[in-house]
């Protein structure tokens, strides 16, 4: 018989902002595996849980640690914040997977940052956008400027995750300052801080602001294009309704 | 006192794919509007809940129904399929809310069709994405092809969104003509048709094949960037994690 692991998204941290199907999974796991902050999140509900973790950037021993508890019979979940295939760790988990033909394989979705996110500031993405990673860990920043410049020539919503770090700490200035090439100084943008903890912030600025603000590592930072505006207080992305026609 | 109207993404169809955030925004409504397909889906639960929908294309018609039954003093849910706030109806009622101020807003995310469709191919968008929808019902085509290209120049994992209809039979054929200037035939894609609903099908493709492939309205396209690989029958796209020293 196969055993089975299942690569959960948790979304980005409340627990009624987890899907049904992501509790079940959690629920039926023997064993959840995850980095220990996303297991502190759970902690309440599933303190009964066997919960094993590995520090930041040991990502390939975790998902080792997932395929040798598998192997010993046991239901693997491994929990990942927002969407477990959005910057998450399936990818990872189908490459180490290679080595461990008898482990079926199973992603279940989540809230991604990009949504809650969203959510919170209006209706910032609500046509045609970007998801792009500030983190040159793993990816070249060639490549991520490159990125950037194409979303500002496609005219593309741009939602940015991973904007600082400590030794990044001038990356969103950096990206800003690519973006600003292409976009006006007054581009409306928008960013989140902490989306489903405790001391979550929501901030409207223009580009031209946004590059000289210093976010922490969980923010989620939105520049709108060229139909992004606010209204009442919130960021919103129009779609091209004509709406004169119903203000009679 | 404040009226409410809440903006809920309910994920793809199927009830374990919502939120505990978005059903309890639902069991608290008075009335649930809706397009009535997705009001279809929520009837075994909420067959009790008054609920109210306008047909397809009267979205603005959808909207306005919502405020004034807020007006009357109901609590509404306007219900979206997947995540409110990508292609839902969240930013058009912002819009129309600018003549309602005494409603209050509130968006509930949910799991959008490029999670849950990349959750069934494998993790084919665990970098840098776009997504892109083909209608050009409020989109000009030249828009439209100018992001496609930016994608592709961008090396993007690109998310379609709406690639075709009875009107739009030829778009997706359109879209993968514009890519084919830029990726190469050999790209890996895929495709998932009735995410979350009975009849789900997923494909894996090359870009080549995809360009003569017939999809349906509510299928979600997935074009690889240069870094997609199928691993055992899954599209993968890989994050740039060194795996040699862990294969000793």
């Amino acid at each position: 018989m196969k055993n089975k692991i299942d690569i959960v998204g948790i979304g980005p941290g409340r627990e009624d902002m987890m899907t049904g199907e992501a509790l079940c999974a959690l629920e039926q796991a023997d064993v959840i595996v995850g980095y220990p902050l996303y297991l502190d999140l759970l902690e309440e509900r599933f303190q009964k849980k066997e919960r094993l973790s590995t520090p930041m950037r040991q990502e390939k021993e975790r998902c080792i640690l997932c395929f040798r508890e598998a192997q010993k019979g046991k239901h693997v979940a491994l929990v990942c914040s927002g969407d477990a295939g959005i910057y998450g760790m399936a990818s990872l988990m189908y490459e180490i997977g290679k080595d461990y033909p008898q482990t079926e394989l199973s992603v279940i979705p989540g809230v991604t940052a990009a949504s809650s996110g969203a959510s919170l500031l209006g209706a910032p993405i609500n046509h045609d956008f970007c998801v792009i990673s500030l983190s040159d860990i793993l990816t070249s920043w060639v490549k991520i400027e490159k990125r950037l410049n194409a979303a500002a020539e496609g005219d593309f919503v741009i939602v940015i995750y991973n904007p600082s770090s400590h030794k990044r700490k001038d990356y969103l200035a950096r990206a800003c300052d690519i973006l600003l090439c292409t976009i006006e100084e007054e581009r409306i943008c928008g960013y989140v801080e902490n989306i489903g903890r405790s001391g979550t912030t929501t901030t409207i600025c223009t580009l031209k602001e946004l590059r000289n603000k210093k976010v922490n590592m969980v923010t989620t930072v939105f520049i709108g294009n060229t139909d992004t505006h606010v209204i009442n207080g919130k960021l919103v992305t129009k779609r091209g309704y004509h709406l004169d026609a119903i203000r009679q």
